[in-house]
């Protein structure tokens, strides 16, 4: 942990700014190795003190890494007002409440806005021990996802399909889900965050999955089930499944993150769907579920080794359906490297 | 919802502010309606303006208020470069991140921080809309705790129980946990925020579940497993059970919240637990599982007719156990009503 610590001073003696004020957790998480739901972080030149509250006092001396000062407070206020005011600039970052920031600058200290946000930018490129806790979660989603399929019949809800697999993500060892699952059927398919709904699922409807499991780390999957013949359904899946693969192949260390998206939207424009893929083509994949690098149009972020995203088109015909297919790539020596293969097809076929 | 919207309104021209910026997602929820991840409002004296982007086209649609005027936004930022630029004054929320702030202070406008947060005090008071949804919640979260008890087996871990309840609620209904589900059994009791481990439960234990089930609204239960005689864990249960009844029997309009809290804290001090009890007393219920009003020591809001609270004590005693118990209250023409009687009993005693 302490190298992560090392990494932030020395971003601070870049910026000539004496400390930092941590306010996001999943940052603090990162730097820390805490679990727990309320922390905060002040890292300057020579040390890192964590704060939390009496809740977490046991597990925080469980968890926190061994050089890192844990403090346990009664009241956080204290932090702003006392603690930072005994430097006179701080660093905040950019999802730092105005509360906060109010706070500190009205004991007199200069406020710095890091608006790269640096710590995002740190967490983007996974370590070794990193990327073996998002692959376990890739594989524990996985697993759950097939045990799913068994239990699933038709004419139930989304919402019990939704639950069974949650239940099954968690049976198998996970905290929880990473998102809100979707599941989204039919018509409902139309919508890109279709959460699972108490709509009945009918055979023979197209029918998107994407959901993940989460731990210390997570996952992110999007699977679809199709038992149907319909021939504008099968093109769809079959111009996304394209447009997912092509992207795939052009992923290479050094390309922008703008480049992989376009190449995904192109193709989707040429067929004729480019007004229906209405978001970014994929996101980053680590303690948040979402976080750096995200592939947008002119997203330009260059990729690197160790980086580990999704790449997820989709097209949505309202009032038809949608199709959404999701794999994750970790960069690997320069070149994709699937993670999400726990899943080896994209389309489920169940026949009751 | 126009009526919550005019309220606005109305703070907005007693503040002398011509706009506000709702960045709190749970505000917009109860201002608009809607139920997905992202979205904001701009309110100024003549309209409310809801801002969300592509992939809830369809859903904002469906579900925003019709007289709230929906935008779908491609980039969010131009809603603080342009849309806010509008306007010489702005109020901002505590919880609005400086990211956002500054980029609207770029535009030149002036920046009013809310440090009162009115939207959390107006959110404070139920209507009766309101108070349905949350009971519904308490029932429906109750309901599934007595089934999970029905398929619960010693020597089987915390996290299967977690998993279980979690199942049972989103099959009655539910959407998800209102907060990471607590099972914390034996000398992981002293942990007050224990989530749910690979312990595995053996008979004897005092166990401590803490859970709640979301919709559109949340529910939160503390209750017990105990099926020993340890005369020590017999003694605290019953030290935090007078804790809890003899807050609620003080519960009444007019009164402080601080109030509240100080009964419990001084009985369990009396009792010789006082430094075994550190957390508040209990939190407001409402679309979050923690909001206003808060019950802690010299807290200073005046308790009024159709709040919604948690009155949940607690001892902690380390590397032994812990016990809290929990009831929630709801103001009812000046007293308090137990809206969490779905479970009838505090400890359950499970002999298999």
């Amino acid at each position: 942990m302490i190298s992560r610590i090392a990494a932030v001073q020395r971003e601070l003696r870049s910026l000539d700014i004496p400390a930092v004020l941590v306010t996001n957790l999943s940052d603090v998480k990162y730097l820390s190795g805490f679990t727990g739901s309320t922390a905060y972080m002040l890292i300057d030149l020579e040390k890192a003190v964590f704060f939390t509250d009496g809740r977490y006092s046991i597990q925080s001396s469980e968890e926190v890494a061994e050089n890192i000062v844990v403090e346990i407070v009664k009241d956080y206020s204290k932090i702003y007002t006392e603690r930072c005011a005994a430097y006179k600039k701080i660093l905040l970052q950019p999802s730092c409440s105005i509360n906060i920031s109010s706070k500190i600058a009205s004991s007199g200290v200069e406020i710095y806005l890091d608006e790269k946000d640096f710590m995002q930018r740190l967490r983007m490129v996974k370590d070794n021990k990193e990327i073996a806790m998002i692959k376990e979660q890739y594989n524990l989603a996985g697993r759950a996802f097939l045990r799913s399929l068994k239990s699933f019949k038709y004419d139930t809800s989304e919402k019990s399909w939704a639950a069974a697999l949650e239940y099954h993500m968690k049976m198998l060892g996970a905290k929880g889900e990473s998102f809100e699952t979707i599941v989204a059927s039919g018509i409902r398919g139309a919508m890109p965050h279709g959460t699972a709904s108490a709509k009945k699922i009918t055979k023979g409807e197209p029918v998107i999955i994407d959901f993940g499991s989460k731990e210390q780390y997570t996952s992110d999957y999007t699977r679809m089930i199709y038992a149907g013949n319909d021939s504008e359904v099968l093109k769809v899946i079959d111009v996304v499944r394209s447009a997912l693969e092509k992207s795939i192949e052009n992923i290479e260390e050094g390309k922008l993150c703008g480049d992989i998206d376009n190449i995904a939207r192109q193709y989707i424009e040429e067929q004729g769907y480019g007004a229906y893929f209405n978001h970014s083509l994929g996101h980053g994949v680590g303690i948040d579920v979402h976080e750096l690098p995200v592939l947008k149009p002119k997203g330009d972020i260059l990729l690197e080794d160790n980086m580990i995203f999704t790449i997820e088109p989709g097209i949505y015909l309202p009032d038809k359906f949608g199709v959404r297919l999701e794999q994750t790539v970790l960069i690997n020596n320069g070149k994709p490297e699937i993670i999400s293969s726990a899943l080896d097809k994209y389309v489920y076929d169940i026949i009751e």
